[in-house]
């Protein structure tokens, strides 16, 4: 294969990682060209020191100092802040940008490699969801190919690939129905962080995690899928099915249903995201059909998991709704983890602030920004009044 | 979509039926240029008032009158034998030739259309575990594209359709395991007919279904993926899949698995074959993922259904093999059928007719063509012989 040199944008989360073992696993394809981190230097730097890279960037610009020291004499460049991540993601010279920054943060990086042409393999949804019309629109303009890494995603667009958007009948998300599949709703008030965290099929990062167990993550998969693939969101459907041995499916005009399975390992979509159209080997066992049992599946509650529903309702409103929508979620899901909220309240914030949104029909990016920082305020707001009030619940 | 004027060889059986029903659900698709049939003129006939082709033949000759009688005053020409047949599967102004003959009949007639540069729909496993050498060459050489209408290998054709050969691990062949997958083979001898008959899933005529009872059909299958997808046996396994939701898959060499699924229902992968590269909607229900409940797999039973590996030997063996296993196959079964010789027979004389035959490497049709009759020829001695020694066991 032709080599790739890529730029890794959050390389110290749980894709960041798993996107290194990739790079390191096929050295001989893979020239990892910058990493950029949130402010884990520790880890950031000794991948740079594995990898090489002629660039690393980290978003916090306290932390500068430190990752320089750890890559004194390399002569690997050190860059601090946000508009040192955007340049990384747009440096010269590169072929694939791998977007694996966790939230909004993500957007102006990922426009960034966008307008270069890149290949972006894109592990972050919330990119889509705020702003999946001008994703999708500078896309085109630049000729950039945006390739889904997301495991329910990457399965839809391999299903998809080579074939005509006309053929499609529905997309079929699947998911594992998350933690909290078993457990009834009234049990979710005294639920402890750890079960919470505690994913069945996929170890991920604690804000995935927390959206997998809300649920908010198929939500935000609806909208995602929905730029993603172009298909009107009446078209696509979520099926629980525990097993997560199917990744996700896509039903054709005729009946006939493709579905893309595999185990749960992130390399494969990975890797697929980085060297599309081509594909790499890996070292991982194959699907293993007779050690599988069985697979099953099941509708999803939408009594029980209300986030769910708010993903169609927002995608069906459009304009600056996801993104008001992902941002209330990300503050709700920050507070949760921070021990400010109980898990039971992000359901209930994060209505209020989408039943409140004035919404902006065809916003413009400056407007989603606005959008996403005053969802962001505004769900704070709802639980300082409660501490004021003596109390959250 | 643009008109596609079609032929049906074999449009009296159980696929032709069916493709039958497709044309006329898609009058406005589907031109219907010409009709064959074995010998059962008078559905023919019906089809023929129905379709309006412009041309039928029956390969009976004997049955010519009657089929003429039954047409007169239609306009439509009526000819009779195996040459009207590869006529019609050759004749002018057609897009596709279905070719749903059963057995080793349909060979000529499908080099026919290939030699036109057809798209040939292919129902028929035969042609391609006997002669997929020379099929494929012809192919090659006419521009003519074939594509698969066995469910199975519809399957692995939807899972292939714009990937590239290089980038395939395994081709997973599922199989439902057949009416007998459940009863020990200690009861084989005392089965009815109607018990072999019974397949679980697919309602199919009755050759194919005494060939699910012993399994002969994934080992047929496996010479037919072979030659259809230029993937060596090494590489085809079969995988029991009792519910038949998964009609086959292909393993990617990065882990992935795309799986095509459907309701069991052969028009989906019949239009296909004649529409591809397009697809047509259809009336039949969407796959309800939440009403199958569970789908399962297993390891096929070697000693059991010694049938399947004898297909993964002649296709090891190559040359004249597989057109002896084919050949010898079809003696056996319609010796059943006539209730000749009973079911556990099958298996014992297969395996020693092919045991005993002279392959020939690098066969010409003429020589696959000899080495059928021989097999049928030999296959017949031995229970001849066993009636005269005094009874079949």
């Amino acid at each position: 294969m032709v080599k790739k040199r890529i730029v890794i944008l959050g390389s110290t989360g749980s894709i960041g990682q798993n996107a290194i073992k990739v790079a390191e696993e096929h050295r001989r394809v893979f020239e990892v060209a910058g990493l950029t981190a949130q402010n884990n230097v520790e880890i950031l730097a000794q991948q740079a020191l594995r990898v090489r890279p002629r660039r690393v960037a980290v978003s916090d610009k306290s932390k500068v100092r430190a990752l320089a020291g750890l890559l004194t004499g390399t002569g690997i460049q050190v860059d601090a802040g946000p508009e040192a991540v955007e340049q990384t993601a747009a440096m010269d010279g590169v072929d694939a940008v791998l977007v694996a920054i966790a939230g909004a943060a993500a957007l102006l990086p990922a426009l960034g490699a966008i307008r270069r042409g890149r290949t972006v393999a894109l592990a972050n949804k919330e990119t889509m969801v705020m702003a999946g019309a001008i994703m999708r629109a500078e896309a085109e303009k630049y000729g950039a190919a945006i390739v889904p890494v997301d495991s329910e995603h990457s399965a839809i667009f391999q299903c998809l690939e080579g074939r005509r958007p006309e053929q499609i009948k529905r997309l079929l998300l699947t998911g594992s129905g998350g933690p909290l599949r078993t457990i009834p709703s009234e049990r979710f008030d005294r639920l402890t962080r750890a079960e919470i965290l505690n994913h069945p099929r996929w170890k991920m990062g604690p804000k995935i995690s927390v959206d997998s167990a809300t649920m908010m993550n198929k939500g935000l998969e609806i909208i995602e899928a929905r730029w993603l693939f172009d298909v009107p969101v009446s078209q696509i459907e979520v099926v629980i099915h525990p097993e997560a041995v199917i990744h996700s499916m896509v039903e054709f005009i005729d009946g006939a249903v493709l579905a893309q399975m595999g185990v749960t390992d992130m390399r494969i979509p990975i890797q697929l995201g980085l060297t599309h159209p081509d594909r790499l080997s890996t070292s991982l066992p194959s699907l293993d059909f007779v050690g599988i049992g069985q697979l099953t599946f099941q509708r999803p509650d939408p009594a029980k998991f209300p986030c769910l529903q708010f993903g169609y309702r927002a995608a069906q409103t459009g304009g600056t709704a996801p993104a008001v929508l992902n941002a209330a979620n990300e503050a709700c899901v920050g507070a949760f983890l921070e021990g400010e909220i109980p898990f039971t309240r992000i359901a209930k914030v994060i209505d209020a602030v989408l039943s409140r949104h004035r919404v902006v029909a065809q916003p413009a990016l400056a407007d989603l920004l606005e959008a996403d920082a005053q969802a962001r305020q505004e769900a704070g707001r709802f639980w300082a009044a409660e501490k004021v009030a003596g109390g959250v619940s």
